[in-house]
């Protein structure tokens, strides 16, 4: 079971949110299930993950945490590594990938240590090992998130910007970022 | 209709996926609903969302783009708009929030443009204002998206961290970035 669903209907839900059964989102689903056994029944629960790779959308699927709704942080160090905590006190739990342990699945570690190309991987083999593997190639750590995790500033008024007439945060300053950073895009027509 | 789903549906989804039928996100189905009738039907398509307020949201469920299958790039400038383009080209369509055709939907114009706090604002009139006016709010752009948005660079080969001892992409440095940049957590046990 990953939460309260079979595996199966998790690998399903995988295909259906982001296109393709990634073991990332797979072993995903073993580090939240994991990560919310440490953690008290009742809470108020934000994320954040470590890499912009995959675990994003394990945590979008199996928690309420998404991109939208603010509950989800991204920093991306680099790290497969994911902590859920109380969005009041900071306290909570990171889940993360121990390389030690991986020792005895060759193919999940060629995967993850990217070892050879995409093309020279054994999937099939691979997407095995991940469901024999289950949670044990993860560490649990407690941690406190860093405050600026806690505060969600509020954005304050909306004003026109002058340059391309649409509203944006008026503290942003006198135009809009869109105007004033580096383009992000061109017209055509 | 959004996209190949009713309103109705829409809405349960949005509930589903994102806590709370959300302003932003019923009216990021229309906009991202437009953007499509303004695309060729074959292609494969990113989306570039300007907030990473409710958008992002909206572009995960009705778009195969997801945070974690890096499809969707935030770049939150504030703006509540949105591209869909051509992952090869960069040529797609912007859909945005044009201020000057909310002078008909009050009760919307108060939300987008934040004139009320939230307790004040009336969510019964905001949903059905957002439900009548359709994708009569947005305009459409044609753009072509700047090039750091097509590129999607490989990390390359991944080593072991000397400090926190998890792996990371070599390319970062001798230290992995959680390590050298600002902490992210402390550990408590």
């Amino acid at each position: 079971m990953i939460r309260s669903y079979t595996y199966e209907k998790y690998v399903e839900m995988v295909r259906e949110f982001h296109g393709y059964e990634a073991p990332g989102l797979l072993i995903g689903g073993f580090m939240i299930d994991l990560a919310y056994r440490h953690l008290p029944a009742e809470g108020l629960f934000d994320a954040l993950c470590e890499t912009s790779k995959c675990l994003p959308d394990a945590i979008q699927l199996l928690t309420p945490c998404t991109t939208g709704n603010g509950w989800l942080t991204v920093v991306n160090v680099g790290r497969f590594a994911l902590t859920i905590y109380n969005k009041h006190t900071g306290e909570g739990v990171r889940v993360f990938v121990d390389p030690s342990r991986l020792e005895n699945w060759p193919e999940m570690r060629v995967w993850f240590l990217k070892l050879k190309p995409k093309r020279e991987q054994d999937m099939k083999r691979l997407l095995e090992e991940i469901r024999q593997a289950e949670d044990t190639i993860f560490k649990v750590m407690r941690v406190r998130v860093a405050k600026r995790f806690l505060e969600k500033p509020r954005r304050g008024e909306f004003t026109i910007c002058p340059r391309c007439g649409e509203a944006y945060p008026a503290a942003d300053g006198p135009a809009c970022l869109g105007c004033t950073n580096d383009s992000l895009f061109t017209r055509v027509d």
